[in-house]
């Protein structure tokens, strides 16, 4: 199969740009410019783990995996220029369902200007396993997690909870947004919130020496967490799920305050970006109560397949 | 896990080097040389498919992956700079194991001077899966698998077959040999042989509109190939083993005749470099008989998990 699909490949996907050697060789080469960052991140989704076959469908699971490589990549403020994929098929699976896992990264291939440049194609017994390796360039400095400074403001862009609803399969990858913002203001770190906004402010804050406190009615609550909520009798409430979900892959930023203040009236992006707290000495994770004190604020979210940091912390 | 291995992997692992961000953030960053070539493959090993947890040990198969992938950058002359490793981890799988799986790529790191830069580490109910893409830089042109001419030679490094005797699990990826070639000789075209000498000779002449004609009593064969054939009862003579074995890792080069004149008589690497054939007009694979024509030569080769290419020519 894998002579099939790489003549597919090669006539289906966008080639050149950048890249001196693409597709069908034993490895892509990319030319790059002087003096600029390069950004790798790798991710890998399993079915039964973190998609199931019978409820997803094949470009549904491709686009995913293209976009949370791409999230990451958000995450530094880098631009995507590639991606490569490894492929663990089912030895069930035809060429046709191939080409749909493909078909599914074309339309962000397109939106956000990269190449798939290669990968590995496998059969085995088991069950369906993608993963790519995403690459790209910081036009300016990287942004990473430990650069947040004391009393800096914790923002976060558009709104989060109840993912699982949709949200997590054709999310946009704040890519555009995270280029701009670094572009034109001064961030001092940033991630993608993957795992759920408490679990990964917590790490965001530990990753700078720092603790962060929420505030909790400032968290920007999507729709979806509304509806689940008033549907389901599970007796979470928008805010936990917001609070907890995941998969949300909005940008979690660290501004000083004065920046954030200028950020906010701006709003310079076609999402909000809405203050939820500040970074503070001491370490952990808190919320501010009425009394304008701090209480622990428990480490909530979600991992794939393992216990939730949750439970260790 | 995650976290756990994720500290230890900070203590354990060389960080720096070119990489401005390393483990534990979204990405990893890498300061990019001037004008220079980004160099990017993956590849992917599966329990049960590519190596088989009960005969082999953890460590064997974390060497084997950096390998593969080192491997494949050799096969581009290009230098290795760091490794993005994704794994999926069985439910039953501990730290101390997984730590086996790094473990058995810490000396590759020493040897290639590269680092690990970073990954995905997932658990699931299914078999282990290791998936890793390295990343390096080439010092000069990156050697491809489409620039052979008509009338070049075909030449390759080492001795073939029998690599499932062990070979396949402890070989040394030519990266050192690659750069050299590339650095003193004029070398038209370039591959790395995973899927056995027949197969990947037919693939280079392909890629570059040609055909391969290979003198079969040249061929290097490996002690291994020879000893296998001695104990063994399948009726497979060495240099078939030789032929299709595959996993040998070795370098299957194209060369103008006159510099290929120049490259055996000086023989500048620690290991054989032996001329096996010539790439000529008509596509195909050949062998050349004693008659002095060409006759077809199958396509016999190797194919993790699907069938060989063999039964499609």
């Amino acid at each position: 199969m894998e002579a099939a699909l790489l003549a597919w490949l090669k006539k289906s996907l966008p080639q050149g740009g950048q890249f001196l050697v693409g597709l069908g060789d034993d490895a892509a080469v990319l030319q790059w410019q002087e003096r600029s960052n390069c950004v790798v991140t790798s991710d890998l989704l399993a079915d039964g783990t973190h998609f199931q076959l019978g409820q997803h469908t094949l470009a549904q699971i491709g686009r995913k995996l293209a976009a949370v490589n791409l999230s990451d990549l958000a995450a530094m403020a880098a631009e995507p220029l590639g991606l490569v994929v490894s492929l663990l098929l089912p030895d069930t699976m035809t060429l046709a369902q191939v080409q749909d896992i493909y078909a599914g990264m074309l339309p962000l291939c397109e939106e956000f200007d990269f190449r798939i440049a290669g990968g590995d194609t496998n059969v085995w017994s088991g069950n369906l396993v993608v993963s790519a390796t995403a690459f790209g360039a910081c036009p300016r400095s990287p942004l990473t997690r430990n650069g947040a400074e004391l009393n800096d403001l914790l923002l976060v862009t558009g709104s989060l909870g109840g993912s699982l609803a949709g949200q997590h399969l054709d999310f946009t990858p704040r890519v555009r947004e995270a280029l701009l913002l670094n572009e034109r203001y001064k961030i001092h770190a940033a991630m993608d919130i993957s795992d759920g906004l408490a679990l990964d402010a917590a790490r965001l804050g530990e990753a700078s020496g720092l603790g962060v406190v929420i505030d909790l009615p400032s968290v920007p609550i999507s729709t979806a967490a509304h509806e689940i909520t008033a549907a389901d009798a599970d007796g979470r409430s928008a805010l936990e799920r917001a609070l907890a979900d995941g998969e949300d892959f909005e940008l979690l930023i660290a501004v000083p305050a004065d920046e954030a203040g200028r950020l906010l009236s701006d709003q310079p992006l076609d999402i909000p970006l809405t203050q939820i707290g500040c970074f503070v000495r001491e370490p952990g994770l808190w919320q501010s109560s009425q009394a304008g004190d701090q209480t622990p604020l428990p480490r909530t979210g979600y991992q794939h397949g393992s216990q939730a940091e949750a439970s260790e912390a």
